[in-house]
């Protein structure tokens, strides 16, 4: 069984859509059993009760448009958010799901879980699209403006255990993002980062990967600091606006609409394919507990997504299997 | 008049696309005189003669591949590239366009027309694609890894004075790209840059500009270090890619064939935007002279666009209006 703390009162939609997407998910997945954090009263009046289904009553919350999240966790211990991280770091449960805001969820994984021990930094880790063949990971996108060689290649050793883990990819092909492909380009950061993943045994390295490759590059990891790692998905999200606004104003005879009706199902398709409900949540890589953190905007279908993929990481075991490459005491042999 | 110095011997159909490009350049536009680098005998076999031209015999050229063209430029003073930046340098041409490797511009720029008096650095600027209704200037786009916020105010307020003499643009509105819209968001270097934009006279600052509004921003000048835009220059350039991949494979039924046939303009109406041809080249700001940078695959038509490119700036009196700002004793007031 995997057991998974879910914050019910984060997210745009929540707490109903939350609701919906944990039911959707318990008919899924036989082996899932959750603990469910927030309001008691309307969780109970919307799902059916359940042995698989534990709630926890803390109705507070913080909200998506909070200016100070990580004041607001010190201050109030009582959020729903912050007591599902509280049964994670106290192993009630195996991993959380929220889609309350995303600082909030990185500052509260670090106070509340921590850091696997000997882990430097943590890494909110997306999936792209998938463009060009295959879904690649890419981090960090935001949880450090800034990281050292040192953790990136743990970052890249986490990324790797988690691709092959849970997504059955033998030897995930790492990349890391530069401004050229050549060895010795991009900044001191890069130059290091690039000796590092290329001398470890636990990477896969492939070499530099530009952003116009991003789509085709045969990777399946993508590595770079949480500042260019946040711009290069933002730009990938502000491009495709911009090509969805392009045609729709060029849409503007009876022919080219006719044209549109017929490819009507091209245009579906890209549409779904860029869809954050399809990718799924980041996860939050490092802390000592499976963490995913859905879109903001999730609705019940996006939501049961981002509770799967934190089942699979939970069935991955990737949290116990990146201890053992950090050797951090407890003596595993990486299998 | 306005005399350019122009590489005929750089880029990937030089000359003869070069020469194709002069010429084309030469009819349309009577204020242009030009100094011609290359291969006097090739260039005489394909341009008229003409009052306006003056050919100066240099059939030296760096290669496209040079893996040291900042070596190359040391060594070989007889390059095309190298000659044409003397003139510059010893004031026989307003500017000087090429279409040859990027770093070796950049460096050859550096070395040999150097930077104007007080300025600290210099920016590759390129127009990104007319999505959303304008053109946009994204700098640094590579010129520099690393910049400080006091280099990034310096190309702030040159990349103001561009697009105000000649776009025409009266007080263009500057962006500062960064990972979330709020004043305090991003590394020091963001928070730093902020506050000198905000607090500059000679700069009309907008704010933080995320990654997916690089297309809605209504911003004329996003400013970053070279590292982080050319990731995003280049994101721009992969997605655009993929969405063409994407569709070609998704267009295989009769139906959306048929489709894609009525919407056909659409399309070449969408790649010509994203063309780097339509675009022009990318300006080298903060050297002490016009120089632009054409796209390496610049056919005749693209070169032609940035010679005109090199003669609007020049026309525009950018480099002396920039002087004005940095106060380096020229002791002329800004108009």
């Amino acid at each position: 069984m995997v057991k998974l703390a879910i914050d019910i009162m984060g997210g745009d939609y929540a707490p109903l859509e939350i609701i919906k997407g944990v039911e959707l998910a318990m008919d899924k997945y036989a082996d899932l059993e959750v603990i469910l954090f927030g309001d008691e009263k309307i969780i109970s009046e919307h799902l059916p009760a359940s042995p698989r289904v534990q709630i926890i009553h803390c109705p507070d919350k913080i909200d998506m448009g909070e200016k100070d999240p990580i004041g607001e966790i010190r201050r109030n211990r009582n959020t729903s958010l912050v007591r599902a991280f509280q049964a994670v770091r106290d192993k009630e449960a195996d991993g959380a799901v929220t889609a309350g805001p995303t600082q909030g969820t990185v500052a509260a994984a670090h106070l509340i879980i921590r850091r696997i021990k000997g882990m430097k930094r943590v890494a909110l880790c997306p999936q792209l699209p998938k463009l060009g063949g295959k879904n690649r990971f890419l981090l960090d996108v935001g949880a450090n403006t800034e990281l050292r060689s040192e953790h990136l290649l743990q970052l890249a050793q986490y990324a790797s255990i988690y691709a092959r883990e849970v997504k059955g990819i033998e030897k995930p092909l790492v990349g890391l993002m530069n401004i050229g492909s050549e060895p010795g380009k991009g900044r001191e950061q890069e130059k290091e980062t690039f000796e590092l993943l290329q001398n470890d045994p636990n990477v896969n390295f492939y070499g530099n990967v530009e952003g116009k490759e991003i789509f085709s590059t045969p990777c399946d990891i993508l590595i770079t600091d949480g500042f260019t790692g946040n711009m290069v998905m933002k730009t990938c999200e502000g491009v495709a606006k911009a090509v969805g606004t392009f045609l729709k104003e060029e849409i503007n005879t009876p022919k080219k609409k006719i044209g549109y009706l017929l490819m009507k199902d091209v245009f579906k398709n890209f549409k779904k394919t860029m869809s954050p409900d399809e990718i799924g949540g980041a996860n939050l890589f490092g802390v000592d507990g499976i963490v995913v953190k859905a879109h903001g905007s999730s609705d019940a279908y996006a939501f049961s997504n981002a509770i799967n993929q934190a089942r699979l990481a939970v069935l991955g075991d990737v949290v116990r299997k990146m201890k053992a490459i950090i050797g951090s005491g407890e003596g595993i042999e990486l299998d």
